[in-house]
């Protein structure tokens, strides 16, 4: 398995069955013994591992919050993510379509694939063997999580902002859209009438004009309004912070 | 822990902290220090075990039956049933309001504080005793799964009846409809051509009264066409097997 040593180094598990990690990297199109059983497995390890890693990390969160932090920790993109910080892609089989079209970058197989390593890992090396792998990849992710933002879209975290400062709720509005019915585009504007803050974003839909209006009426409030003090601020850097992990997920 | 020994008993686990099992066995309409967290924490482990079971024993299976199969199984009917088996609601905590409405008998209820357990369970004795008592519990569920009907709804199992004796796929109509927009009720018919069998059935919504439809069907299909020889007449078997659990769902 000389092939897989630098796989097995990053993963910091060696298989005791060769043939079980190399079917885990074996996607449907490549051959008939490939790695979906393995996906449902690992997906399963995968989430119960991370629920208990957050459960004893987070020990005043309630259900809703750790249920929403683990839906953004093993969501595709994450999952894609940690494949890149493996290498994954250098190791994967694919048929002859899914490689010329560059399916060695799909995030879906990158994700897929990793969860099959994790149900292979299970399977060769016991519950501990996974738990400790898991564990290990998802120790510098969660040392970022902010677990009031993560996974919260613009519009709540805008509304959320607004709440902390004791202030309305913004009123959206459809300005003007564009195209025919099946391939329209909207205009949405974002109202926060006490701080006379009027932005506007376009987009797809209406919900995703919506949340791109949030995002410039977060900065707006940011610099129009910038709150100081221990508390509020920590909720200031939250809401920056997490922008990018929800308009990730709006695009989706 | 002499009021708990007996439910310790039919779990097959004895708890180290008391506390623990308490908090479990706590809605949260009780008191703070209720077991909705460790449901998160039962839900993710029971998913895990309940997987792996599977994985081990229907080494065939593709991973959408798997999938088909573990939802079945661990859904809030299954897990009420269990809970009954272990008269869990002897032991629940709840408040003023819920005990006097019986939601000690509600199989929302039954089923949280289960996973509650299980959660509980792993927390206190690690994962090799939730996997250990989960599996003891679902044995004889398991043992009674057919894999190629468990969650299927009737539509499905009539084309697949139908299919298996090579003949057309049956057709619906709505035949009539009563009431008003809001409280509508819908009386609908199959009819399947070759064997001239035509049945009708009623249901609040047109995909409930479909479905009621295709359970006479079957049985139509099943009196008019019984089918002879060792691989079909299992097909036919399962097919009736599977209805009470089909209609349960339908109904949820």
């Amino acid at each position: 398995m000389t092939a897989h040593a630098s796989l097995e180094r990053a993963l910091g598990y060696t298989f005791q069955s060769a043939a079980l990690l190399e079917q885990a990297l074996t996607h449907r199109s490549h051959s008939g013994r490939h790695n979906e059983r393995l996906e449902f497995l690992g997906d399963a390890v995968l989430n119960f591992v991370v629920a208990a890693l957050l459960f004893k990390r987070f020990a005043r969160l309630d259900e809703g919050d750790l249920s929403r932090l683990r839906a953004n920790l093993v969501k595709q993109a994450a999952l894609a993510d940690i494949a890149s910080r493996l290498t994954l892609s250098n190791y994967l089989r694919l048929g002859e379509g899914e490689l010329k079209s560059g399916g060695f970058r799909r995030p879906s197989i990158l994700a897929d694939a990793l969860e099959a390593i994790f149900g292979a890992i299970y399977l060769d090396g016991g519950f501990a063997a996974a738990e400790d792998v898991i564990s290990r990849l998802y120790e510098p992710v969660l040392r970022n999580v902010d677990p009031q933002t993560l996974g919260k879209d613009p519009k709540t975290l805008l509304q959320e902002l607004l709440q902390g400062r004791k202030l309305g709720l913004p009123v959206y509005n459809v300005i003007a859209t564009h195209g025919a019915a099946h391939n329209q585009t909207f205009e949405v504007e974002c109202f926060i009438a006490e701080l006379d803050i009027r932005v506007g974003a376009g987009g797809a839909s209406r919900r995703a004009a919506e949340q791109s209006a949030a995002i410039q009426a977060i900065a707006a409030v940011e610099s129009k309004a910038p709150q100081k003090g221990g508390r509020k601020s920590k909720a200031r850097k939250s809401a920056q912070l997490s922008l990018p992990v929800a308009v990730a997920q709006e695009s989706k």
